[in-house]
């Protein structure tokens, strides 16, 4: 399993400068006054710059949840029962639930993967069942999971991306479902940013502000306990995490690897996404942060980071609603780069 | 003219509150923590109460592009020369500019329209010749145009809007073309904002920071010049504005009569919007603001009308770009409404 990270890491390589700055020279030939679509044309650069084609083609595209849940709910930091997880997995089989909505409206797959699942949901068409343990353990009592256990999660990431890859999806969505799982995102923040717990905690599913306390308390009380398992970023998910944080982790690393863009989605997502930033700083050249979240703590990383998401509405769902939704505004730019006309073409000479 | 005028105003009702409660009944149902997509679900639930059915469906979306030219420009308030709107005019037709490439992503039909262009175009497929009035006269030295000519512009906008009803398009979008027309934007905005022109002006599509100072001067001379003629929403238009403003005014009034959600573009878009608002506060029910746009007046309007964006990606180009891709978050947030499970269908009993 730490072969297949590890040669993973490997393939990864910074987006070259030069790329980016080529991509550029072409969207200022394009007519509109130069750099006027803001944002979006860096969106663009960037997105040519990764797949490193003439013109890009979106040949298919994924959202990817990981399922899993988190025993640290018996100390009741969420406002849903822990079963919940089970039963949202079945919404999305039977494609009722926002990421299938969202998903259609942008025109990409849904995949739905049990990775960390307390129960066995059983063989059922449209999930793939490829659980590495049965629920993370009490991250308030001990590690979340084994060192092991996190790379055989990460693995599985890499794997599906791998999968994707190799039957021709071009960009990639993070998502995921678990009861609970804003408390392990937060851990994980206030680890590796190393930022107070209490700006890193919100009301998660809804909480109110005795939940929120308490919430945080429990966060402070996991950081003690797992403090000197912490030495190292996959050493860190273990002790912290979860599985479907790990499985995005994993997803993020190979998209790296596979030169493939990864929309980012919203809370839990970018823990995951800042592991595999950390394990490999390279890897945040290949991310696009989709949104975001309405839970306080998001906008810490994106000050921390100096990142900047795609969208701000609020949203604070998961599932990877906010991915597939910035898919289209991606998606937008690269036709743009691909489908404008130049400044030659039509006669005009360029402003400033 | 003003007969049709008057009869779109009395056309216009609020959207009831009660349809508005009643969108967020449903929306309340769905299998989400409650509110959790944030102001995708405010969208949802105003187009819903706007639309009045029970399922709205997108029969057509369309994107009006008003064409106009300023004779302001004659004062170096541009970076851009004139003939630079024919040109780009010539650029839509031929399907090569951004609101061109956007709307194709969005699935919206693109109309242009000659309101105030400088040079007959001629007859050319893809272009209306709605002309009122060849280019808005130089406002630092006078009115744009006569009272009866700026009603005959937004009824050219309401007319659209009624062709464009009469056909099935049930999302409509606002766009526009001009040369200079960010100095009759902003004059307008501190006309009906009461804001000091210094807080509203940018650098449009590219001036530096001595060419917007001599665009403030230019701005505040217009204020001065017409100050006795703006006595009222429409002579004040008729004063300070454009063509190819009181197109998108009277696309906006026509828009809340004919109970169609609007979704407004960019800074000078707005400003159509405002005068709208101001003539009939009702209207204001049927926007929707689709982005922010870098041009630092914008945030003033934002501010001052306690009004939020659905984009904000540091725009500034005007056509119609921001709006068609707002239109995909609408359309987004209107599946979501129509298409999601309930927590009934699901046997999920909803948390907080």
């Amino acid at each position: 399993m730490s072969d297949c990270l590890k040669s993973t890491i490997d393939e990864i390589k910074p987006v070259s400068k030069e790329s980016i700055a080529k991509a550029y020279e072409r969207l200022d030939s394009l007519t509109k006054p130069k750099r006027s679509l803001g944002y979006l044309e860096e969106l663009a650069a960037r997105y040519v710059a990764i797949r490193g084609e003439i013109r890009p083609i979106f040949r298919g595209k994924k959202v990817f949840v990981f399922a899993g849940d988190h025993k640290v709910v018996e100390e009741g930091v969420s406002a849903y029962p822990a079963d919940v997880t089970g039963l949202m997995v079945m919404n999305f089989i039977h494609g009722g639930a926002a990421i299938n909505v969202l998903a259609r409206c942008a025109g990409a797959e849904v995949e739905i993967i049990d990775i960390g699942m307390a129960k066995d949901p059983g063989n059922l068409k449209g999930l793939l069942r490829l659980n590495v343990k049965r629920s993370a353990d009490n991250i308030a009592k001990g590690p979340a999971m084994t060192i092991y256990e996190a790379k055989k999660a990460v693995s599985v990431g890499i794997e599906r991306l791998n999968f994707a890859a190799n039957t021709g999806v071009t960009l990639v969505a993070t998502g995921e479902m678990g009861i609970g799982n804003t408390t392990p995102a937060a851990a994980l923040y206030a680890a590796y940013l190393g930022l107070p717990v209490s700006e890193l905690v919100g009301p998660g599913t809804g909480l109110d502000v005795q939940g929120i306390a308490k919430k945080t308390k429990i966060i402070e009380k996991a950081l003690e306990v797992n403090r000197s398992r912490c030495t190292g970023p996959i050493e860190t998910l273990a002790a912290l995490g979860g599985l479907e944080i790990a499985g995005i982790c994993g997803l993020c690393l190979g998209a790296a690897a596979r030169r493939i863009p990864v929309v980012v989605d919203g809370y839990i997502s970018t823990a995951g996404a800042l592991v595999a930033m950390t394990i490999c700083p390279a890897a945040k050249d290949y991310m696009f942060f989709s949104h975001m979240s309405a839970e306080p703590g998001h906008k810490k990383f994106f000050e921390t980071e100096n990142l900047r998401p795609v969208l701000d509405l609020g949203m604070r769902l998961g599932e990877g609603t906010g991915a597939v939704m910035a898919m289209q505004i991606i998606q937008d730019a690269v036709a743009i780069y691909n489908e404008m006309a130049t400044f030659a073409d039509v006669g005009i000479t360029p402003g400033a």
